[in-house]
């Protein structure tokens, strides 16, 4: 099916090929011959699908769009202080080639006009048997994700018309701002300037630097994040000369133009837009390129302050462990501790990203709980984007809570945050359900407000909680039917798609359950410990085994075999009738579990 | 608990106070004698919480972070193209109080440098009894959420001394860009320079701003997006003045700044923070407000290239629903047709954000299915933040796949989604489960594809699935145990709390179930029709129903009664085993299915 934003962009493209104003670029006569109705509009994503309408594929030079690139990259070589010496990031309000240098110093009032573009392209110092012009046309393939190449044509074009550009070099090399040559410089900069690209490669680029520096096609880093932040900034102040002020309220993204009547457009986090075509306005830049992007940016919603994410209250609920207990049956004593003790854990379910607004409500959150709580469970499987204030907050609050006896405990999914942690050396508990995070709590305050009769380390068959409906000598004569069996750490007890083999005690140790996710992925199940059941959970896939069972450690388990059941139906089916009776409860206490568990839960 | 973030706060007020630096305002004689030392930063969210530390209730003069306000106000009385005629927003590069008009016209580059401030004065009118300078201060006074006043002795002061802003006010008489008596504009101009504010104040000031216009502590809405969406613009590019570049570079907020010692920075859609410190640095802002705007922004990554949230892919799944099956057991002509054509229908998750970035990935994954995909299932429950864009997306998407007899059905959780399209009257079928969206859909390739021995509107007790593994002998004799019941649409056929009381069987028609949420909310669990059970899920929760299940339309029931039950397990306990093994199987069924609806799910 065509894509809404394709159809979208066609019929933007050819409402706008009806938009006749404007003259292309006449200072050089090589490129006034080109064709005024060349057309293209291309917007690719920051994971690097490429939208193309019109004439994408068409070359044209760069021109000043090269000047945020060359500056990024002499930004990455010597640093923002050295370059700053040279260069200002000031928006002069002039157009792009007035003078605009600081009367006495002579520094460019920033690399977006010729001078600061000159000065930008002189620092660029050769290396590695490369030379410094060479440097920058890697640089600029690098945004575009292919080897660009120049357009001898026109530079020799520019070569020969370019005295301004000259005269601004040796001005420039007076101030010693430029301390080599000035002509050389100013050859570099014609030539940077006559780089051929197409209008697809400039949304590429631009997609770039929405991407953090990362080209999303090759995945490869071209700049980093500090520079890259530095770059945008002056586009967003000075990418538009004199039109700069109307360009960030109009269209609301950092961008820059050039006299081949490519222009681009950069919207940090999201995309990367970029137009070609030749004919220009009185500040130079491409009529409908203007046009396409604050078309575009209103119905896209894209401008800067409107893209802004709403930074909503992460808390999605808050609740103590009471309101969702782990659901295993504890001995009598054990269930007499959590009863008193629960609202000394509580579990608190965020959502959305944990940028600055999403943690700090997170962090006021922990904050203001009562100094009883002494678990936090923080359920972050619906946190979408953590920034590094998240993490830092985090290891603050886990640094107070300590000091006070409390902790953090996380419900993390996918295991990624909790994974950050450990390699920051920093590991917190984590879990992958909130079932499993609860049963630590659990233990945790059955451990501190409990004796040792409330954990007991192996657990009686007759007194695991599936057969605890049964009366005694009904569960006694079961344990007598079964097998017992111990396995070895990592040793497989069941395996996917075997048959109903019978329902599995385990007396003491752990299991781990996992099941083939979709496309190939492995999934952690669940985790159960000494009185917990397994097997008998095939009964409801047609008699086939849904996960594959392994022992955690050493474990002891009973096993009352399939064929021990039949048997029994048939020489004792009041027994059976209770065994029966007994699963059936127990299965349903696990639907009753799930069910809460999925609930959906809105706060107030 | 002590907050990271207070904490945070008063250890960098603790360490700035040291930074003794710059000079407070000499310019009038009234300002001179204010205490260099006072020092106070807040931060609110756009939740509406205040961080303060130090001197945040102390008042002084607003001065010119006046401008945006009154900018905002000229744009909401003229809109926005009746200002622009007489402001421009261009950055002129210029300290505060240059004169910066354009050559021939006179216009004022912008309305942050005292020429564009003055003229917007110019442009408020009175209204409803009103003078135009009442307005002015009951506008800020409705952005910091409180009756701000106007200092008299500092009026006094700055109307005595203030020649230049005089002249220029008469010059932009001369140009008739002001077109009234230019003495009581600048008389008006030394008042809103003169209203008294509080850091605290500027701070709440700055979160209205960053929370889209509206405060958020009195809920007002105070400015609309499109104007705000300028303002900042304005602030981005001329806010700093002559340092406006440095500024964006560097901290990278749209910011105002006043000779009074204050400064406000915004993050859109994330906070307003606040500085007061008089002592001033060469651009006449505050030298402590400028180092703790950027040291505030590095430590939490406010700069807004770093802020910008990844727009990431929100595709997290895509699978056919043979992948995902209601569970629901179908005849075995049903179930023939769903393997035949379970491809038809598609299942795609979402999450994150539909900003453009994640509407763009939706839109593309929908977009390239195969065309025999006839119904796609997006499953919004993850979808965090919805803008506008995403919904004109989806109702395009709608409109071509409708053409092509294709359609969209939602998974919409909390169901908000569901009802902004149903508020626009373009309805989308939606669903609270997966479950329940995935039946839906099946039911509807069964309508398209099978007959009508398919879909029995009527289903035998002896052909529930509950009751399918039974011999069909042993399934008759368990039927004529049953009763008969009917009940009309609403009617209660088991309350939460009521003990167990049988296995209830749907012959026709279908029941609602609901649960208590915590705090008071009340959660719709599942939809159940002809060929379902109830009742016995009270089993798994101590004997006592869990839910409360309400006849949806007529329905009709047949009723295995626990008496019955207790009775046929002394009479008959081989059918009592039989019996309760295939409630285990199906209880098992429906653990099955929870488990494969809540496994986690990531994609390659």
């Amino acid at each position: 099916m065509d894509s809404p934003i394709q159809s979208y962009l066609r019929t933007l493209h050819t409402e706008l090929a009806g938009l006749k104003d404007g003259k292309p670029f006449g200072g050089i006569p090589a490129m006034a011959g080109v064709d005024p109705d060349r057309f293209a509009i291309c917007l690719a994503t920051v994971d690097g699908y490429v939208y193309e309408v019109g004439d994408s594929g068409e070359e044209f030079t760069i021109q000043s769009i090269s000047k945020p690139f060359t500056y990024g990259l002499a930004l990455s070589d010597l640093g923002l202080e050295a370059v700053d010496r040279k260069v200002d990031v000031e928006p002069s309000g002039n157009a792009f080639n007035e003078i605009s240098l600081a009367p006495g110093t002579g520094r460019p009032a920033n690399a977006m006009i010729n001078a600061g573009a000159l000065t930008a392209t002189s620092l660029i110092k050769g290396s590695g048997g490369k030379t410094g012009f060479r440097r920058i046309v890697e640089h600029y393939s690098a945004f575009a994700g292919r080897d660009l190449s120049v357009s001898e044509r026109i530079y020799q074009s520019e070569a020969r018309h370019g005295y301004r550009n000259r005269a601004l070099a040796h001005l420039l090399r007076s101030f010693e701002i430029i301390e080599q040559e000035p002509d050389p410089v100013a050859e570099d900069y014609f030539r940077q300037c006559s780089v051929l690209v197409t209008c697809r490669d400039l949304s590429v680029m631009a997609a770039t630097l929405a991407n953090g520096g990362t080209n999303p096609l090759t995945g490869k880093q071209v700049l980093d994040l500090e520079v890259e932040e530095r770059v945008l900034s002056v586009m967003a102040t000075c990418g538009m000369y004199d039109d700069a002020g109307a360009w960030l309220s109009d269209v609301g993204m950092p961008a820059k133009s050039g006299v081949g009547g490519g222009l681009l457009a950069v919207l940090p986090g999201q995309l990367g837009l970029a137009v070609y075509s030749p004919p220009l306005n009185d500040h130079g830049s491409s009529v409908r390129g203007v046009e396409a992007s604050r078309r575009i940016s209103h119905d896209m919603g894209l401008h800067f302050v409107r893209a802004a994410r709403t930074g909503r209250n992460a808390i999605r609920a808050s609740y103590d462990i009471a309101d969702a207990p782990s659901g295993i049956r504890r001995t009598d004593e054990a269930a007499d501790v959590l009863r008193d003790n629960a609202h000394r854990a509580r579990v608190i379910e965020l959502n959305g990203d944990l940028l600055f607004a999403g943690t700090e409500s997170m962090v006021r959150e922990v904050s203001d709980l009562d100094e009883s709580v002494e678990l936090i469970i923080l359920d972050m499987r619906r946190v979408d984007e953590t920034a590094p204030v998240a993490l830092d907050m985090l290891e603050q609050l886990r640094t107070s809570l300590a000091k006070a006896g409390r902790g953090l405990v996380l419900i993390d999914g996918e295991g990624a945050l909790a994974q950050r942690f450990e390699e920051d050396g920093r590991a917190l508990p984590s879990f992958a359900t909130r079932t499993s995070a609860v049963e630590f709590a659990e233990n945790q305050l059955i451990a501190s407000y409990g004796d040792e009769l409330c954990q007991p380390a192996t657990v009686d068959v007759a007194d695991s909680p599936a057969l605890s409906p049964l009366a005694a000598e009904d569960a006694a004569a079961l344990a007598a039917l079964m097998e017992e069996h111990s396995y070895d750490d990592g040793d497989v007890i069941r395996r996917i798609r075997q048959r109903f083999g019978g329902v599995y005690f385990i007396l003491s140790g752990s299991v781990v359950t996992t099941s083939p996710g979709p496309e190939n992925s492995r999934v952690k199940l669940s985790t159960l410990s000494a009185g917990m059941t397994f097997g008998e959970m095939a009964l409801g896939s047609a008699d086939r085994q849904e996960t594959t069972v392994r022992a955690h450690g050493t474990v002891r388990v009973k096993l009352l075999p399939a064929e021990t059941i039949s048997r029994l139906e048939s020489e004792n089916p009041r027994l059976a009738v209770e065994l029966w009776k007994a699963l059936t409860r127990d299965a349903y206490a696990h639907v009753d579990r799930y069910m809460r568990e999925t609930a959906v839960r809105i706060r107030d």
